[in-house]
């Protein structure tokens, strides 16, 4: 492996020629929230993400509908638009795909891609289920090709920072980490039935779309759960256009296998909160909190001190990412979380390093498919369920 | 009953001759935080609380240390200073006994004063266990006597505030609750034992400490818990002065009789949090968010309204019991709360009028320990408690 | 002088007998706003501030309205109601005259008062113009009586923890302070008409009322204004009741001696605001911010640390005054600065120590005056003005 | 003119060849920061203000430093790199000169690009002095090309829509503004020298760098100011590399033509803020408050509610700008007000409609330099300045 720094760390910008850097040929899966978001990110990756591990190439993008696919391709510069994906996982030109279609076009689209040694990227929640998202990694696995989810929020300068402090010590023994994920797009009960209410095409609701994030960090943060008891509701079980057989929220304490305790919620229905994915960890010697709605914040209450949060703008040019981006204080946005994300696929693939652990492997989206499950189980049978991998 | 509003209702103060107003001996049992904290309020409410439903006359003050108690008595002008509980509550003088003592000495005085013809306030926990609160509960319904458990938090203004929002309808139905207390004066494990760590005198740490405030908040706001599951945890089981055989801290996650969801959790080594006893409420028109560190405020996320949560100034004199105090904009601290609650506790004693529903009987006392048990049980067998009176 | 701590400073509190402790008779001039807040915090501080450095005897409170001084009286316990304050001066009972009236019974009062060997504490602003506050500096200074005037913030414990920052150096030099106060009790122009809205009885509107605390908090945190710049605007002439003829709000630039810059303002119509007294001072090593509304916290920028602001609360027992309250963490309340003041001007007496620096003297009072009228005079003359003492 | 809805109105995306869509050939002045975000921007626009007013065509950069400046030609795929603007001015494939150098190359360069008939964008300040930026609005004038400046905080979502609710007549008459613009990156008194601090390449410090923003913001959003009073400061004369002739930091008094009034103040000595660009509105029944650190938040004080301010989160796809971006509660980077702003400047090319009232024009760039200039000559003269155009 190389000894150049990874995506995120501080280094100098040297001068490139783009045109001898390697290039990766993209395959999108999907067109519509987040094939915008990785389009987005793949046409500023190159030039902002500078010099770039590698240069994207825009191969192609599939989608179930000619005509929008069509567009998107228009759109993003992709060179090909399919309405199958079997033609896109199959298009020479595609050395990674990125799949950020629908959950129940997770599995197999991912699954024949690292059969024909696609590297796969693909969206939060891996599988429907911790069976399928076994199936997925077992897949991988055995293509030996690079595999990452896309939990994004991992890319997230502050988030990356947090890790960098937990990992430091600086917070001594984690004992709380405290986190939930409130948005309020279905609070209203009108409000139009969509896939992502219906279980066979979601998995779940509240849980695998929010609760995976929330999970993926207490891994990523704090370490393995090891026990989980929660409660599911479905508040709204019909509305205009279907039924709905999705959580709409839940809430579940945590026990770590380090002995941290902690709650994990997640809602679509709590007024007021639109992107509200908050957490919280006490340590023996410190604190941290964050709130993707100020996502360029940190309140770190360090061991020295005068005892309270200090709330940080996570800008520094020495701040992980940001020194690809602008002088101290001019927050960058969400998408670039996608950003970053992709630069430490392309990273990975090029340098033949590993995705972990600031990247989420296929493992990674296994496990928090398992906690989802233990959740879902535990609500269930109302008591609390073992973690085991 | 009277027809006059309750204490904390808006209404016009009228002059008056204190000397004819009625009187009530109050017995303080306990100098410490608590009997310092009452006997501020009980001093402070004739002249604020005004008129006040009756003038306090600090009858007596007991507690184990006779020079203390005596220097107590000195500072606050108590009449007599008992080192025997039992003096106080024999004491004609007294009609009220006001109980701060730590939680081994609230089941026999409160029951004894009961037993009396005395009316009590206890401070909270009311009982160390279920089966104890069961027993003072049925003490002071079968005397008939005036019975409250100190839980203050009923008589912040923004709280008060808040249960009139959620009385109203304004938040429609209610779908979330989550709160937390946390505290860090445990997080250095060099600091000092105390009763508050012995099992035998606390009954429980966090839990019953911290977390009965969040769970007679939940009761006193959204209703009757249905179901509980939790975690508990020590985290430092040795402490200069002796072994911990109580919690530092829980979390929990709770199901109400309306179907609302929810978490539950306390800390005492949350470092940087002093006295962060924080919770929120949506429900399907709007929301409402409090931190006790910050007890003057109120976040509300009204149904109408561009979106986001207002923070409101409990400081208007048309606010629950702001009239007593300033104009508008001048905060008031948290040891009036305390002035608030004996004036409730005057009020219902002079008009003969119900404690409940703005303050907190032992009947809430005894539930707010049931929910406790209810916790700890579940921590104990790894399974969803039901919630049983 | 004693070489006792001064109010604020922590020390251990010791047994006493408040029966063996110098006694102070306290002449109340007002039973309105002030009034009411001052025999409040005379009836709390005995006990509070323990031991106190005296204890006070409510010797009489006087007022135009008969029936309203007599409630008054009954309410607070004053030994004696006189509808005129010379025989609230005249009493042989009143040795500290403390002067609560409207703006114009300021000046009267407290020069008499001195000359009959009163000690003298008078709310803000001392005089309505500089030429009436140089007036009873001359009193009082003649009298050699003690002085004091009633910029209560300078013992909001928050505030002088900031003081004693910025002594310690901890801020380095002082560069900026920028500060404003804005209420909106005046935004609506049909609310009425008071003597707060009249030149001849209060002196000027928002500027004494409001400004003179930014004013005395720049000196007392930063040091003497070396010059000023000004507008001063009156939003509604007429209300309800009569025509106005003070400033609804201004706005002012200030030169300090030491070379630092800043800004003052103050507003009555400031919608959304509404006790809104915040500053913030960023010398070469830190900075601190502060609000009123949330008086118990202060805003640091340490010379180390991660770089952003950090919120303190300022509740520990170490913090300047917060012995005398609870444990971490509660909270008090706005109606406690004036405990502490009047502390402070007992202490002074008791120990014959001075009132400066931590208390304003009327010689604080005349300054603040003197920048008053040189911002009034800047506004009128659309030019800067010097400040001379 | 069209009567298309103008960019950041809100509006239906539908398909469009990009093929088919008029082209703007920009050329490019300078490569550091501002050349940096500009060239993000222009790469970001045609796929995300989507579909796009026209194709932005990268035609060419220019700077002085050969190296550096085809380095960027490379990273951002500039078709020409050029060491002399001239040659970019002379280019016939630019049609756009979009200035983003040093401020004394911002008045030649625009006014040949404008004599050779080129529409200009240039960054702010628009000159040095008020003569200058009067001889570029001249030019502009003259050759009838479009002309903008780069005041990009009109082009945050939030401010905007502040914009529009100023403009709907929510707040009522605007009584107050008060804005400040604080950076620390020079309270380091051993920080380097730069161009940024000589008055001959930049004018002046603070004041045009930082100031010129907040100024036309009032100017934006309130109106035009009528008088200015001032205290200009340099707190460090010498720095490694040369002297210090331009100030650290400005504190000024406004009022408006309309009676408003309020403050103005910069900074780059305020020791923990990073990019404070924080203003706050009041008027007759409304206020609103604005932070560039959160700048997707708005607070706003509506004249119905409970009286506080409420923390709107301006990312709804109602909201301006936003239709372009995510779904609710996703915050976008300060580097996408660029991506509006020059999306404005091409749909007023390419639909030959105004830059104002929206975007700032070379006239609103002449009169931010006259406020600027007033402001310089209040400090020198110590009185008040009128502002006259």
């Amino acid at each position: 492996m190389s000894d150049t720094p990874r995506i995120g760390e501080t280094a100098r910008a040297h001068a490139v020629n783009l045109a001898e850097l390697p290039r990766i040929g993209v395959g999108m899966l999907g067109y519509a929230f987040m094939g915008k978001a990785h389009s987005h990110a793949l046409l500023t990756l190159p030039h902002m993400v500078y010099p770039p591990p590698a240069v994207p190439i825009l191969a192609a993008i599939s989608g179930r509908d000619a005509e929008a696919v069509r567009a998107a391709a228009a759109r993003f510069g992709y060179e090909h638009a399919y309405t199958d994906w079997r033609d896109l996982v199959a298009d020479p030109a595609v050395q990674l795909v990125d799949n950020g279609g629908p959950n129940n076009v997770h599995a197999e689209p991912c699954i024949a891609a690292a059969s024909a040694g696609k590297h796969v990227l693909c969206e939060k929640p891996l599988g429907r289920t911790s069976a399928e998202a076994r199936a997925m990694l077992a897949a991988v696995t055995r293509a030996g090709v690079k595999h990452m989810v896309g939990f994004n929020y991992r890319f997230v300068p502050a988030v990356r920072y947090a890790y960098e402090l937990v990992q430091s010590g600086a917070l001594g023994t984690i004992r709380h980490f405290r986190a939930r994920y409130l948005q309020d797009w279905l609070a209203d009960p009108t409000s139009p039935h969509s896939w992502r209410l219906t279980r066979s095409a979601a998995g779940s609701g509240s849980l695998g779309d929010l609760g995976a994030h929330v999970i993926d960090l207490a891994r990523f943060l704090v370490g393995e759960p090891a026990a989980v008891s929660a409660v599911l509701r479905t508040f709204t079980a019909h509305r205009p256009g279907g039924t709905v057989d999705v959580d709409d929220a839940f809430a579940a304490t945590v026990e770590f296998d380090s002995g941290a305790i902690g709650t994990l919620e997640a809602s679509r229905v709590a007024l007021g909160r639109k992107n509200h994915m908050a957490f919280e960890i006490n340590g023996s010697k410190g604190s941290l909190a964050f709130n993707l709605e100020r996502l360029n914040e940190l309140e770190v209450r360090a061991s020295e001190g005068p005892g309270g949060f200090t709330s940080m703008l996570v800008t520094d040019s020495t701040h992980p990412f940001m020194q690809y981006w602008w002088p101290t204080g001019h927050i960058i946005g969400w998408e670039h979380t996608f950003v970053h994300e992709l630069a430490h696929v392309f990273d990975a693939i090029v340098h033949n390093r590993d995705i972990a652990p600031y990247g989420a492997t296929f493992e990674d989206g296994y496990r928090a498919a398992v906690v989802c499950d233990a959740i879902a189980a535990s609500a269930r049978d109302r008591s609390q369920m073992r973690v085991t991998y």
